[in-house]
């Protein structure tokens, strides 16, 4: 199956849909199935004792898989989270980006099931990883 | 086992700590194993179509179990998530706070469970149900 | 919503489609919304050191939603699991029943989320919470 | 980190400490924090519609996670699963066996994580995805 929409085009329906977050992230890899997501950490992403906020995280995790969920099918910009497991197990480090290496494990006709691990930039180990369901509305 | 730490406590922790989304927050009710907190919801926490997005609704439970775990235990700022388990089952009203009412079904020595549902204030139904896990470092 | 099956009913069902496991559980209570269901605890659910094995407590948590999602819209042997969350937070007593305290949190068009505490029978503190989605097929 | 124990060793064990399950599984694969494990399908792990019972899914989960902890710790029999979450996303096939291809994420001195993809044999696509968290009993 193509993609239905490529990086450019999916980081532009981030920006109309989504305006007050789209600037925090940017899309390494995009494949069939498959992103990476980039969370550009900054000020407002941090916690006290220099690490990423749990929020950021599960941010990063839910857009990865929201993105790629519409990269395969196109514009529909209603699919929306319905669950969500996330494990914290490392403290990011504050002064690297994210990445989100998100897989589409299935792509059903309403649910879609995404997992994903986080790491800090340039680190073999991840900090968290989690799992997302996404339901996807019936097209008009 | 009586309360380590009162509301005003609580919430002058909080801004210590998390001075960034302190302000977010209200202590509704604060009882043994149990709180309710309050997400006073404001425009960054809206997503388009008028509604509160995830990953708010995601740090509201998550502040709500670190909130009732410190409320019991005392300040332990170092208390981390460790899992979160969240459904999102309806779409909360933009022009309304949300409700987190949390109760600690585990408090042990190296792990505290929480549960905690989620409510537009004045509303019967939930619009989101989380369970969370916290570890709790060992006493100096 | 009125019922759309009883106790007796609802049992007979299991004991058609799930003929292993029928007789491992009772219904203690079943009104709108809510169920308790009882595992009845046998030699076969035990695990050395007493205490009743995970899968066994999965299967009870799993069969308590399933059986009030079937209550409240009917005969639809086809409702499936797809997600569940489960903390174990205690050990279970080997000697006694468990009791799961099911509410359905969602009934929705499409899927359905029901949360469930398990404790021994007669004790205070929950073993294990556990919350389940359940996609319901569409009405032929 | 060497393995502490190899995969008849690791069997062997299985068989003392869970003596009712440990012929459901075989051992296809072993490495440095990672395991292949396989439920030998029979009769009993089937639910009408000849497909694999959810618990037996979880069973096979939960026993690929314990078994590779256990192999990268050594004989620490009371490591506890205090986390599962798991989505079940197609229907497995009744007549072959199923494998749960297992990496631990987490090793640390008091939780480890591990997450689980589980395939009917021979297939390409996932039919669960399951996450656990283990606590690990300090060492006396």
């Amino acid at each position: 199956m193509p993609l239905q929409m490529q990086a450019d085009e999916l980081l532009g329906f981030l920006e109309e849909v989504f305006p007050q977050v789209a600037g925090d992230f940017a899309i390494d890899r995009l494949e069939d199935m498959k992103i990476d997501l980039r969370l550009k950490v900054a000020e407002r992403h941090l916690r006290p004792g220099s690490t990423v906020s749990g929020p950021s995280m599960f941010a990063l995790a839910d857009c990865a898989v929201y993105m790629i969920v519409l990269a395969m099918i196109g514009r529909q910009a209603l699919a929306v989270t319905t669950n969500c497991s996330i494990d914290f197990m490392r403290k990011p480090e504050a002064d690297r980006d994210l990445i989100a290496s998100c897989r589409l494990l299935k792509l059903g006709r309403v649910l879609a099931v995404g997992d994903v691990l986080i790491r800090s930039e340039g680190a073999a180990t991840p900090v968290a990883r989690a799992s997302l369901t996404y339901s996807i509305p019936p097209r008009a």
